[in-house]
């Protein structure tokens, strides 16, 4: 296992040192338990936005809290749900009177153990909404999951719900938007390479010097199918079919078009990726009016990409472009 | 060769058309011959700072063009320097009757190709000022650069100085001031895989399942010392003790501290070696007033890092901190 890290067993910690020691401007990083806070959160008067998930999918949740996205992450660790204990902590330390909103991506631990803070939290006073995001259309069932998967659609929502939260949505409308969003993204990734978890030391599969593996999720968990590695054009009409087909988009769409990668992907691939899935989508009517490019969701260091499509409505786009200030996303403050 | 590319002979073209579609609103892609150039150059009373190099290295140069950084960039095949055309071109459409800047990183090619551009830029009434950054500590000359190789700082010249354009400052001010930030940064990297070049096909250099290489150049060029992998702490401590020692960087300096990941390095491990670095130079009474962590000068797939330090001074510290509006780089506009 080659990685620069000291002890597995401290990965996630030392990572969130040096997250709080760059960010100090941004972010204060909660031990015992651990959650990483904005530093103006709780603002009186502003709904709470929570979210969290298993490490090694950075930035993933830690890079984006700040302005205009999340109040707080809770990071568990690498690759397992945060317990119910830093979710119930961190609603806390977020909620300013107003409630506090769950983007919780669909694994089953995150989807129970945020259920449990919430119930937690209620008991506290604190009005707590949940909003579940699941836009993989890979496959079905998973493991870990019941139901479709919750990957790149998720840093979507946490930007367009978190300017809708600095705007002063409540919360009822805060989850409404939430739904929406969930409601209009869809998914897909694949994997050239399998990762490694610290604790695990070694791949979290196999895969032959010449296959790729079409539909993967974010740990590494089966997608749809193995078979040989194909250039980048074919790979990305792989990807988007399903993605376009299954919500469906259509002709006259506007969209969001997310090319991302997972970890040890270089940038230059991504551009290439991002060309020919701009060329496809034209060819189906279907407009790319925002986008983003990199990688913000990743499995480690594996290399792969996903695509994600969003369909805009107005709303959604104005809160696209709000201003952001989070380690991993920031513009226009 | 595991890659999200279509052809090898096309990936920084298909790249280049990917950046062009996903930033138009910061760059333009012109071909034959091929640069990068901002939407709003060239901007009258403005001097226009260039950069460029091999491509493989993203998101530099490209990415780091538009507002209050580069007018334009030019980047050459993977690995190869552009030839003197496209870097005349590029000067040729930012110069606004100020003159041009050229930021150089000192690879023999870069060097000769920049030279021969301003040659032609002067025979064609436009007034070039270049100045070469070599900040790497690792090794005196190496595979394809006499003297030291110019690596992280490149980015923080090019933000500094290019802030220092956006306010009007002349050439030769400019071409100070980039000096002035190159005799003040100092930069090592280490490496814990190779990368493979697209046309070659095969990785440009073997490593053991549990070596490094440290002081390895951004194209996989020999280092100072292959050996055993190593705790992070241990790493960070190979690089920053020659970085430090070498300006030498003292108590009570003031610094922008850089981990930059090789392109396939996450993010968690970066944090991990920020955190430590941050204490060591703590311990030499060095501080760290501004800082930069991600994948911004790698070597394509490359496992590994880079730290880059940075003396600052007031100017700078202002420079660094003023608005930046790039693919790569944004903030406060």
């Amino acid at each position: 296992m080659k990685k620069i890290i000291n002890d597995p067993a401290n990965v996630v910690d030392e990572a969130l040192a040096g997250m709080a020691a760059a960010h100090a401007d941004l972010i204060e990083v909660h031990r015992d338990p651990h959650y990483v806070l904005a530093r103006e959160a709780p603002r009186r008067g502003k709904v709470g936005v929570v979210s969290g998930g298993g490490s090694g999918h950075e930035p993933l949740h830690a890079g984006f809290v700040g302005f205009g996205m999340l109040d707080a992450a809770c990071p568990g660790p690498v690759f397992t749900s945060p317990s119910p204990d830093p979710i119930l902590a961190a609603t806390m330390a977020v909620d300013a009177g107003a409630g506090v909103l769950h983007i919780v991506k669909n694994y089953t631990g995150d989807v129970l153990n945020f259920e449990t803070a919430a119930e937690l939290a209620a008991a506290e006073d604190i009005e707590v909404e949940a909003v579940v995001i699941d836009d993989d259309v890979a496959v079905r069932d998973s493991l870990y999951t019941a139901g479709r998967r919750g990957v790149g659609g998720t840093v979507l929502a946490e930007k367009i719900v978190g300017a809708a939260a600095e705007r002063g949505a409540d919360l009822a409308s805060l989850a409404a938007l939430c739904r929406r969003v969930n409601a209009n993204v869809r998914s897909m990734g694949m994997a050239l390479t399998p990762c490694t978890v610290p604790h695990a030391g070694k791949p979290t599969f196999e895969l032959g010097d010449n296959e790729m593996e079409i539909g993967i999720g974010i740990h590494g968990e089966p997608g749809r199918e193995r078979m040989p590695l194909e250039p980048a054009n074919a790979i990305v009409e792989r990807l988007l079919a399903p993605v376009v087909e299954d919500l469906p988009f259509g002709s006259g769409d506007r969209t969001l078009l997310f090319v991302n990668g997972m970890g040890g992907t270089p940038l230059m691939e991504l551009y290439v990726a991002y060309a020919h899935a701009g060329k496809v989508l034209a060819q189906r009517g279907i407009g790319v009016e925002r986008r983003l490019v990199g990688n913000y969701v990743t499995s480690l260091e594996m290399q792969g990409m996903s695509i994600t499509l969003l369909r805009l409505d107005d709303e959604m786009l104005d809160l696209w472009d709000a201003p952001v200030q989070t380690a991993a996303l920031r513009w226009g403050r």
